[in-house]
């Protein structure tokens, strides 16, 4: 295997699987003499790991995470933060029943097919759990760059969605609700809709948008490392991301460049922001914004036709704990990995830019 | 500047302003052996150059690649291919003009605040030009995997788009009609209405849909460099592009996963194919599939104000030789940035595969 | 920092302060399905580890691995192999007179230029402990290419040196003596010269030779990745070390092209192997040779004129527990380096050689 | 095959045969803004090329430079600069005879093993003047950093060599003789040795010293990416070179630690550099310099035993036009490989130093 390395200058590289003795990381490239925020990195986590509300997987685990070099006296020494985040919490024995088959829309069998080995505990490496590091990497690379906000919430679950630009909303209300819908009356259908899903042992896709602000202008390389192609690379590296659009995106292919075009203000800035802050893969300080879309969690708590190892269909009952729509928790994983898109470029703008 | 080079085992270099001596480019990582269809390349050229047809711009551009290396008594050697694509018709007193100003929605102001100068003709490194070297990587990466087939067109342009899913399309009609659209009737409809536009001097844009075929099972890379997030940024790369999807892509975060779940077959091929070919990163043997957002060219036949580099706006008429819709001309270049990404993820296979 | 990940295929990335909570590394891009000893790897640990006999450094460090993920069932599934080696015993209040001057030879006073902050705990991210990450990687490189066998050993110290060609020397004697000098007369020789420079407090260098036999043709590849050059690279990367050669080295500069070119045998072997067994940066099956120097211990238990942050030069009494003459420790990382160098190139073989 | 680029912020990737068309290269990450001296660029390759003088190689080669982009109105505009020298004076007749046979210390066996195929046409891509696109990758590198100066010599041929330190040397008479050896009795010994070497049909290797000065604090990474690590490499990649030594080498392996360290003045320079003006892999601000050994060229004109592709050894007349020292012409190479490694180090340190 290869790619587990994420970032050019500050470049995040994890390990571990969901039933292994940990997870981990190494952060190298981060500057030095940045007094970390451990409380907020610590706040990140908790926003991603599972258990935090009943519309969630309630399988319990600490994420705790422990830094072990790269920080001296509360700061960074410029040397690579390495950190792990041990799994506490393994139960192997639920997933005995996978060890010989191959679930729908997962990636068990291709793992297999690949490598000719898996660990079959609860996905291994291609388990969502994986992200609890690019959290921990978002956390830190969002201290690198403190000027810039970055905000994500959900946008949609199943058909329900956000009926307001985003310049509408409050994001101070991200959090005030298990869905991380800021927009309360949508969040309160979301919630309600899951919730009936989740009876159904169902569950059901979404999306997230996700706004960044105050950005310099200037961010972005212009050819094949366009700051919007990272972004995407970013995005669609999640878990059961399918799809990603910036700016006026699949909305954008229908238009005339007449109404497209976004005209200029004197000082630099556009009149409409169509672009999506970003023009031939260079920020130009305007919001970038941009929407994501997760699939249905693959997962159900039902009856389901599997492929075992010997090559037979087979009825499977779904069972454990697992989210009926991922979305909710996927929010700070989306601002983790646009935070490390940011300060990854926004330290490659140094070498490039006058 | 970074970021002018694609690929990882595969890797394209180029460099090259739309009004310069020449593009070009260097492919390293080509195998050895490989006895190159030069026909074919320069057909790959063809269909993206300017002046095809009446819908796309009339500017005149040889575009004829001349390999300098890398090729001896018609094989390539292993060692890296350069090429050049010698600028045989710069006409830079057509771009006089935007020397002092900035085009609404082009990267010219963006460029002038990165690098504090700018080669003004024509849009210089940022023109779209650029990807004529994207289209020669493209066309040897191809011969690389000769048993892949790839096939791009036109799924939409502007609200007219084909209503059939591509399995019932013939990928032998693609060619037979200047929009690059394999149903016929579609495919007329998008014509008038470019030539419509065009007479208004004004653009729209479009969306390109991509089907990989006889995919084996096993490319990929399962974290940050999942075969889709890759294929994403590959997209995401190309001019006026905002948005990409695979497999069931945004409508997949309307569905249930008892309805998303692709149920598999006793030999591990799937009854359906939301998943798009790829699971948690990596193909699974079945079709890969995914559609690109195209925005309408930003340049207008028409008045318009533009910002110039004394913060004043004023009124500048669009003239020259543009295109109304991009999407025909961008199918050959979607298709080279497919290929190059999937002879990358083919050689990487050989590595980390069993 | 950057530069904290070695190799391109197999890549190891390490984090760790010599005085932090523990050191570790990732190592990404271990083909899946070897069955991993572990032994083995815990014995090259306890080659480099302090304490192992009168003449080096008498700190006590257990230098126990523990592997944290990419295994399963003894087996490795492909996937990053995570892993910490606690610092046990750390004793900072040993440092404490360094914290506010910078000694001779030492990299305190350039990483506080550098970085504006400075673990001055033993080191820090300088110090030679750091190598212990590379031998846990080396280790399991090791295992990926079992057929290629790599022996290094003490050939100077100091002016006394082997003097015969490494063909003629036992290299199962390597481990034999404190030394790693696999003469045994000479060994005694450097062993007692070694004791004596100890006496006056005083460090001595010295040089290693290690020779790679039964590799494959073909490894290397041919421009700037030529594989002597990467041998050179990650020779010069260990601590203290000032010069690499390889085949008839700096001898060969002043031979004549007559003496110095092997002449072939009718399979391709060669008559002489001047060359070191690499031509045109490839491997050509014969022996891979070269020396690495490593100038002395720049610790010393003796009085010596250090700079403090004050810009003052005050004497200091060197104190605590330091290697006299660092090769016999170094034994162990040079194997180790070679052999991610080695399994890197026979990674990227698969993809580049017919 | 890959390894065609070298540097990570200063990327120049290269292309071309001896015998092809032409070669050339890509330089990405140059800085905008630099107003190029392009006299200076053709000295450097009239330094490299052959015909020079009566003890270099006859051949006649034009060696010029032609720029294709990045460069506007005399200045670099941050894009990739995209160059190509055409190969004039092919003669590819002159080669016919080394078709079917693989000459002794020559990289055509490896090549054919490695690749399958071989372009026969005078050592195609191992060929030393694949070394013309690093010096023009070197001139531009330096007027990255024109204040710092890069001064390489010979300072050996054979047996004979400059008795006295670098610092008793006069730079500006390095280019007064056709042996580009600033000691100008030891240059008339080293010429006339060659031309006796020469009448014998015959080679000889010797070294080459380079010294740097005026370079910053604080360049170089400190763990795999040391500063004299990567000029290691550097140097190791150009052909013929056996071995590299920085600050006291070789000879640093067999002194005392008390010898040894460099101990500081009150401004933080150092009494002695005999650490070669790096410490822990980071520039101090000292000189920084080093010896690199070049074995003799391997093509002689005499009768030499080779071995042909049907496995037989024949006896074969070296003809044609080479070498009888490779030295002289490979100081630029050196100072070329020099800039572009101190150049990308340059623009790293602008990202993680303070």
């Amino acid at each position: 295997m290869a790619g587990n390395t994420f970032g050019k200058f500050l470049k995040l590289t994890t390990f571990g699987e969901s039933h292994g003795e940990a997870l981990g990381g190494i952060i190298d490239g981060c500057p030095a003499g940045i007094r970390l925020d451990f409380d907020f990195i610590q706040v990140q986590m908790q926003r991603r790991k599972p258990g935090q509300s009943s519309i969630v997987t309630q399988r319990k685990e600490e994420d705790e995470v422990q830094f072990l070099s790269g920080i001296f006296e509360g700061k960074t020494t410029g040397t690579p933060i390495g950190f792990i985040i041990p799994n506490t919490n393994q139960k192997s024995d639920d997933y005995s029943d996978i060890k010989n088959s191959y679930r729908p829309s997962h990636a068990d069998y291709v793992y297999e097919q690949k490598y000719g080995i898996r660990d079959y505990r609860g996905g291994g490496r291609s388990s969502a759990r994986e992200t609890a590091s690019r959290v921990v990497g978002g956390a830190i690379a969002r201290q690198i760059i403190p000027e810039i906000k970055i905000n994500a919430f959900v946008s949609s679950v199943g058909e329900i969605f956000i009926d307001k630009p985003y310049q509408e909303l409050d994001f101070s209300k991200i959090e005030s609700n298990a869905i991380r819908c800021p927009d309360l009356a949508t969040a309160e259908k979301m919630e309600n809709y899951i919730k009936e899903i989740k009876k159904q042992g169902d569950t059901v896709g979404g999306t997230i948008t996700c706004v960044i602000q105050n950005v310099p202008i200037g961010l972005g390389e212009p050819v094949f490392d366009k700051l919007h192609a990272e972004l995407g690379k970013a995005m669609l590296s999640i878990n059961a991301v399918k799809g990603f659009e910036f700016g006026s995106g699949f909305c954008g292919s229908k238009m005339k460049g007449s109404e497209h075009n976004d005209l200029y203000n004197e000082d630099g800035t556009t009149k409409s922001n169509l672009s999506g802050g970003i023009q031939g893969g260079i920020s130009n300080g305007m919001d970038i914004y941009f929407r994501v879309a997760f699939k249905p969690v693959a997962t159900l708590i039902q009856k389901q036709e599997v492929l075992n190892n010997q090559g037979e269909i087979i009825e499977q009952q779904g069972k454990g704990r697992h989210d009926p729509c991922v979305v909710p928790r996927a929010v700070p994983i989306v601002e983790a990995m646009t935070a490390l898109v940011i300060a990854d470029y926004f330290l490659q703008d140094k070498v490039y830019s006058i």
